[in-house]
């Protein structure tokens, strides 16, 4: 039988997951789907993410694939997921794909957003998808700094301990918008990019906190970004933070 | 020292808490309070509430009041108590209130929704506040239905089990609205009144739920307000029920 590649929009509340990517003995995010679609498959299947989430990051809609021969119609498949997962993981799409597709390759941007409640009492109702922050903020200088960000620049400042060393492997990403408002008692920071190294959008709000604390200028952001780089900003903790969207442009990557 | 009377509002995720009420060696909303308000005065405090919740209902706005001698400031008392409660439970108002004032016994209208989602799918993050019924109601019927329960009327049917053989207790309440509408994918139901026997309110959705589905008509919902009463439609989950705010008129019922 032909194998089918069939790509899927999930949501999920990240707080009890350790992040998407399989490990052993512990749940994430992958694992349950591999779980769900090998036994409606009856046989292994592999499940590719656009993107690892760490552990406590939240999705609306992460983007995933895999292949199938089971001649399942994709509606059908959509709820023997969503039948057969935690309901922390929703299925809300699924859809035949090119045989080629690969939702990381393939990926030609993401959206970020970090959520930071600004108010002394968090409704205890949102609280596993906020970061509480409640204390002095100067935001407007926030605002002013976010959109620098902005453009193709070496990340290296911002990427994860276990990351900075990495021998070989770039550390330039092109970041398209990189903007910081205000929602009611929510600080939102939305930022879109061709990609993102691990820990990074949580690296460049945390120095974006710094910024509104008064601990670093604009120049100063601006040197991260530029040789010799330095230190960003301390992280922020994951629970602020959601996948928005995943985007796929006319042209693959890789195909 | 003279003794302060204090109420306070507070807001709480249901979710994790066997209810309002103090049991032995079990997490509740009041059991927390007092743990913390006696803390707080170095001596045993007692926390009454306007009344009871059910494990797993939710509170926007529950009220509740305590006798202490500590001149802590209202706002540093509120301050002190967001510091020491889990974050499920965080106190939005503290205020000096008159030495007679009873939370239950003084007031004069509560107000409760119930929350249901309607579509296939429900958010992940929603989840723990809803009640997920994406099954067919004719909801029409139901809005039409909802009305009905406003005015006084022996609820008796719709009393918990364990409270439908109280003798001697009046079941009778006066159900000042009750409305429902949609907005979005979930299905709210609003009703107020002078006050609820216990499962009351779950009890009314659960009928409106049987009217949806066409096994209850407008006429057996009037015979259950009437001699000899009858069955109720089955309850619905505590998760979709919320406390909206509690009333108190310019005269006391007792003082």
């Amino acid at each position: 039988m032909p194998s089918r590649r069939i790509r899927i929009k999930i949501s999920y509340d990240g707080t009890t997951f350790f992040g998407w990517q399989v490990q052993p003995d512990l749940p994430t995010v992958q694992s349950e789907l591999e779980r769900v679609v090998s036994g409606i498959e009856g046989a292994p299947v592999q499940v590719a993410g656009s993107g690892r989430t760490d552990a406590g990051v939240h999705a609306l809609a992460q983007v995933a694939a895999f292949s199938i021969q089971n001649p399942i119609p994709c509606e059908n498949l959509r709820r023997a997921m969503n039948r057969l997962l935690p309901h922390t993981i929703r299925v809300f799409d699924v859809e035949e794909a090119d045989p080629a597709f690969h939702p990381r390759f393939d990926a030609t941007g993401k959206h970020y957003q970090y959520r930071i409640w600004r108010d002394e009492i968090c409704p205890p109702f949102d609280r596993p998808f906020l970061h509480h922050h409640p204390y002095p903020l100067d935001e407007s200088a926030m605002e002013a700094a976010a959109p620098l960000f902005e453009g193709e620049h070496d990340f290296r400042a911002f990427a994860a301990a276990d990351e900075k060393d990495g021998l070989g492997k770039s550390k330039i990403r092109n970041v398209f918008r990189s903007r910081l408002r205000r929602e009611g008692a929510v600080l939102l920071f939305d930022v879109e990019g061709s990609g993102f190294l691990k820990h990074m959008v949580r690296n460049l709000m945390g120095t974006l906190v710094e910024v509104g604390k008064g601990n670093l200028s604009r120049a100063d952001m601006a040197t991260l970004m530029t040789p010799p780089y330095g230190k960003c900003g301390a992280s922020v903790p994951a629970k602020g933070l959601f996948l928005i969207s995943v985007h796929y442009g006319e042209a693959r990557l890789r195909s």
